[in-house]
């Protein structure tokens, strides 16, 4: 492998041009798109227009004639697109987090007999700790969280709800999406799963699979923005029946009629709470035009071949210093990161960083890399490995100022 | 009262520089503000740094860097001092529903005898939905819902919390807040209180009052922008046991340490849920910044003398053309808005707006006036009434455009 051939696959790559979609600052290596995706050209000129010309001249007007007030309903639809899911079936709306609240609750109360939500230990943990809030205020679950490789034994006819991220945050490790459900549905259990780290970064199935439920994040691979608008899906069988606990005025069948009485939207809006945030929103829907076009088993197949290649070049230097893989080789298990566990993974990732080259740390010691198919090049994944191997080779990484935790690792 | 008397007035006026810290379209008066403030000049200003700057080219550093971390905290400081509360009791989250949702659970949690629920019939519908939803998902609540005048009747030894908006959004009225508080507080209540028409717009006394729990919206009285993010405040002596039943992992003791068990924050932090819009937070923390050095008794000073000119100048057009004044004259039961019934109250409001007077209109028939010191004029209620004259005296809402509803109305 060589840095001639890395060029020449750069050249021949048919998403190179979106590369310039994207505000890349010169001389970064920018590998944390799955914790903050990077900022689309078109939304800053969007928001200047949003800002000026519908917040700041058309006013509350902008309600009706810049349609803010189906804003989610447009957003979601063009989520839907990269999820395998209908347009009438995914909605923007608040975060992750409470998304997950709202669907678990209600798949919960349509398995009304069954006590137990089953999920891997090593979810993310917003995930977990949804399920435990839940838990602690209807009282009288079980919540049978396990290793991966007992997931499938816990899957039983007390299980009311399976609720996974379909890529894990640490290794990237990808799930079987279509088996798990199959399995759940078995056993008559509902599944949520979670596509914080799938949505845009690999084609997703949800109809295909026969997924209940799901919510996903709008500022990894969505490009949405730091902390962008979350988005929810409910499957079109389940919506008539799918109550909004969190039943605020947005979700309302009619919500300018202003009655006192709660009737729910009978679609998908009924997942919605509050006032959409419509800059944040904004920016999310104009970051999602860089989608538009791109087909996403593409985006895969380039996906596959930046982090073959990134294990392929780190080989020699894992083997020389300490560096374990926790990502699968396997392409049908592995999603769009690669991760590493070192005992000083802080201190190197720190290092790292100060060369130009963003990933980041997961405690208690993963080193994570994550690998977006739209603005990386071939020749990225050489670079930020020769610079790795300058971290390391000359210990950059001991020096005392990048032991020093920061706020948000 | 003459023009020239309200041009001296305005010259008089110790706020009137604060005019210029907003973008007001020349030639708008501008009466809704109460449903969706206008665009400070700061936000745009720190948003292009924080799209081009802080996102654009430090990315995820921008956590530490830029104290992403910490915005909810700081922003939720500033709004403190404008309602009573002190730095650490609130924090900016979520929205207004989703904010009521967490505190009125939490609160109801705390009160675990008693199985009454006590608000306004003609309550902001988010917040009777909100509770509905509550009491579908705990079961065997009352909702006692009941008009104005027979609250204090309503309150009683079942009641576990008293939950009203202090300012009306239809007709301005303004509660009393401390008698109420005091009434629900000798019967064994907890209060939760809605700030979405007052935060801003008038002194709220929180902590003087023995308030226990409120929210509050972003984008009215704020000026935070469409959907700017909400807040929320629990009095110091509750946060300890305010159980976060929505327990995502921005509310964790330890976000960061990513351990599979949910520990709440001991500080009003546990009031968060996912990640903090950044975007729409930052939009929310430059409005803020108008406020900065404005002293709110004299705000409200000003915003009742621009309801008593609006209401003086009002008479001889309401009685001659049927509008039918909803809010008190009485200053101590006003918020900073005046409403009037009209039949054809749609119509003639969009013939207003095309006049470029901007109110709104709530369902069925009311038109209403926010009125908003920190951008007004003793002038613009002048000219906005002249406007209204020539829609009433030459039926220009008699127009068919006029009586076509939008959307959001």
């Amino acid at each position: 492998m060589s840095l001639a051939l890395l060029q020449a696959l750069d050249r021949s790559d048919p998403l190179a041009a979106k590369r310039q979609a994207f505000h890349i600052p010169v001389g970064l290596v920018y590998l944390d798109g799955n914790s903050l995706g990077p900022l689309p050209v078109t939304v800053r000129e969007h928001l200047e227009h949003v800002l000026l010309q519908q917040w700041g001249t058309d006013l509350i007007r902008s309600w009706n004639t810049h349609g803010w007030v189906d804003l989610p309903l447009r957003v979601g639809a063009k989520i839907a697109r990269l999820i395998g899911a209908e347009s009438d079936e995914v909605i923007a709306a608040d975060s992750t987090s409470v998304n997950l609240f709202k669907v678990l609750l209600a798949a919960l109360k349509l398995r009304p007999g069954r006590r137990v939500i089953v999920s891997d230990i090593d979810n993310f943990p917003t995930d977990l700790y949804i399920a435990q809030g839940i838990a602690e205020l209807l009282g009288g679950y079980e919540l049978r969280f396990v290793k991966k490789d007992q997931l499938e034994d816990a899957l039983d006819e007390q299980t009311a709800v399976l609720m996974l991220t379909e890529v894990d945050y640490r290794t990237g490790y990808l799930y079987d999406m279509a088996r798990l459900t199959q399995l759940a549905h078995q056993k008559g259990a509902l599944t949520v799963w979670d596509l914080a780290h799938s949505a845009g970064a690999l084609p997703v199935h949800l109809n295909r699979h026969g997924v209940d439920f799901a919510v996903g994040c709008g500022y990894k691979y969505l490009n949405g923005g730091p902390g962008a608008p979350a988005f929810v899906f409910v499957a079109r069988r389940h919506q008539s029946v799918t109550t909004p606990f969190l039943s605020g005025w947005m979700g309302h069948k009619a919500p300018f009629a202003f009655v006192p009485e709660y009737l729910p939207a009978e679609d998908i809006r009924r997942l919605t709470v509050g006032t959409p945030s419509v800059l944040s929103m904004s920016a999310l829907e104009a970051a999602l035009e860089v989608f538009e076009g791109v087909d996403m088993e593409q985006v895969r197949q380039k996906s596959l071949q930046l982090t073959d290649l990134f294990i392929e070049l780190m080989e020699p230097l894992a083997a020389r210093y300490g560096l374990e893989r926790v990502t699968p080789t396997d392409h049908a298990r592995r999603g769009s990161q690669v991760s590493y566990r070192h005992p000083e993974g802080y201190a190197v990732m720190q290092a790292l960083i100060n060369q130009g080259v963003i990933g980041d740390f997961r405690a208690p010691d993963i080193m994570r890399f994550g690998f977006t198919p739209l603005y990386l090049r071939f020749t990225d994944v050489w670079e930020a490995v020769e610079r790795l191997r300058q971290v390391l080779q000359k210990e950059l990484w001991r020096e005392p100022r990048f032991s020093q935790r920061a706020k948000v690792t």
